[in-house]
């Protein structure tokens, strides 16, 4: 544990939120500070049921997290619908914030938190785990070896329950809105802007083949993206409620292909890996290929959500002693994933027109 | 060797046929009995590259081919725009019929050929080696378990080179004005068709990011075709020259997923693999999976496009020994293939419009 641990309180209760009060624990400069919830018996529930220490603070209310002095970041797990309220006032309370994903329900929703980030000198980073896991940067320094980008195909597809389809948080009109385009394609999405170096594409267009249940949320849709310059790449994305899970990203450009089948949450936690071609040519008489794909593992002494946790409390560290700046990486790489979302949902209501960015 | 084999005749001493009369010596119930170039240097110089027995009449016209009493069946690897021509031709010399894909410009050739096929009572099959591997089986059985089909991408692509993209038949509009489409899309299209048991899609689109060389041939291009019913089934194809070898073919479904990246030409000619998920769920807190997927290795003692010849040889036996009917299942496999196909090249002509099957 380091010297002045970075003090976390997390504001609702949520399933994930069991996820990342483990990572702020196992995180080695942070600290799990208050948990609250709006019903004081589900917040001990949950301080119960996740054996946290009896130094955790428990609170029957969303601002006795804000108004607690010794609240350095706040974790924010809530449905998105309410993400705009909570997260502005935590950024005025001097909060850092950790956003669940996706991180509104459109970008001028998140432009409102931004900006309170920004004027009120604290850390924004979403809640994409995926990008904290050493397997991320060891695809990324490959990538740089394969040349223009020709092709990018990402999907997230999950089997729920047809209880969790009509009544869950995220597929409810007035809780999260964007259904599976923001709680899955927000993965598939941000994993091709990484890819393409988080250059926006040119145009994203969504196809004809969206499904929804009774209330009108999205329960599985299909999109692709495009750029035109400096190099004409393609990406496609999967999003669905109704499928057996995956969690693809496959990967093709004018020297190599890699292709991962657990993006987002690794099969195994301690390792993951993915495999690549690079230099793949036809054997004589195209009867077998000169290479095969090469496997590779990324040990991780620490899960990706505890990689997540102790990078922001990094940052939240800098400001706190050194008063450096935020970074502002982490919001960027979010606001350009929520554009990108945002262009899915305005091409479904405009009946699958193209959209510019 | 069978007592009896199947004689063939290849017409057209493309590379591919390399490959092809590999197959048929390597086939037990085929013999090669005649090849055929307009160049005669052409077929000689073809017959000794390729050790071919001296038994083997060489001859400086297609035609000779065809007026060959001993022929039973012709491999014709000639571009596409000469199909229709020679492939006719065939049928009504009784030549039992192994055309290479794609089988024609369109389906309004391809069906002259196969009402020629018909009249004349001969087999037809097309040059789809990868439907007889014994994977293919094996992955078929798999994706009976899978329940209703959500996903399905596939992608075939190579790095051709600059001469190749200016000057090769493949890549000129006179040969094979398909491109791209005809000769790569062909395989992705057919394996989305055999995922889905041949139905048709409701609709096929095609991406506005279609690449063509300077005499308007496609280069690379990407489509989407779904199906409204009894299944809601959406697959992206992706198809380029200007890409890194890749040929992949990933299924999602309700309740497993299965991915191959070779599904066109095994990496190895002897043993190929895939691997699938069944029963995948996230473990407690979503920090790993219950399931890694399982690799299937599948062993062929034959390639598969000597199973291909020798299965063309068996139906042609059959015919030839039995009077038994040519095998509809061929032709129709092909002539789905093709409607898609010319529903791709459809939507591309008019403007990435749907086009309704």
């Amino acid at each position: 544990m380091a010297e002045n641990p970075v003090r976390f309180g997390i504001i609702g209760c949520a399933d994930i939120a069991k996820k990342v009060a483990r990572a702020i624990d196992l995180a080695p400069n942070a600290v799990l500070h208050a948990i609250s919830s709006r019903s004081i018996e589900k917040a001990m529930n949950f301080a119960a049921t996740n054996g946290l220490p009896e130094a955790v603070n428990i609170y029957d209310s969303y601002d006795q997290v804000l108004d607690d002095p010794c609240v350095d970041a706040v974790y924010i797990p809530l449905p998105t619908s309410l993400h705009v309220h909570w997260a502005v006032l935590a950024a005025r309370k001097k909060k850092h914030l950790l956003l669940e994903k996706p991180t509104a329900l459109d970008v001028a929703e998140l432009d409102r938190i931004l900006e309170a980030c920004e004027s009120n000198g604290v850390q924004f980073m979403d809640g994409s785990m995926w990008l904290h896991h050493p397997r991320t940067a060891k695809m990324k320094e490959l990538l740089c070896n394969f040349g223009p980008l020709d092709f990018i195909h990402s999907q997230s597809t999950t089997s729920a329950t047809s209880e969790f389809l009509e009544s869950n948080i995220r597929a409810q009109p007035d809780l999260d809105s964007l259904g599976a385009l923001g709680d899955l394609a927000w993965y598939c999405i941000g994993a091709i802007l990484w890819a393409k170096d988080y250059q926006l594409p040119t145009t994203v267009t969504a196809l004809p083949v969206v499904i929804r249940n009774s209330a009108g949320v999205i329960l599985s849709c299909t999109a692709s993206l495009h750029w035109d310059q400096p190099d004409r790449t393609v990406a496609t994305i999967h999003c669905s409620f109704l499928s057996h899970s995956s969690m693809d990203l496959a990967i093709s450009a004018s020297k190599g292909s890699l292709h991962v089948k657990d993006f987002i949450i690794p099969f195994q936690e301690h390792s993951a890996s993915f495999d690549f071609t690079l230099g793949a040519k036809f054997a004589d008489l195209h009867i077998g290929w000169n290479v095969k794909p090469k496997e590779l593992h990324t040990a991780s002494q620490l899960p990706q959500e505890a990689l997540m946790v102790q990078e922001l409390a990094r940052l939240v560290d800098g400001i706190r002693e050194s008063k450096s700046h935020p970074e502002s990486k982490w919001p960027e790489i979010s606001r350009k994933t929520q554009l990108v979302v945002d262009a899915v949902k305005k091409s479904i209501d405009f009946g699958y027109i193209p959209v510019n960015l």
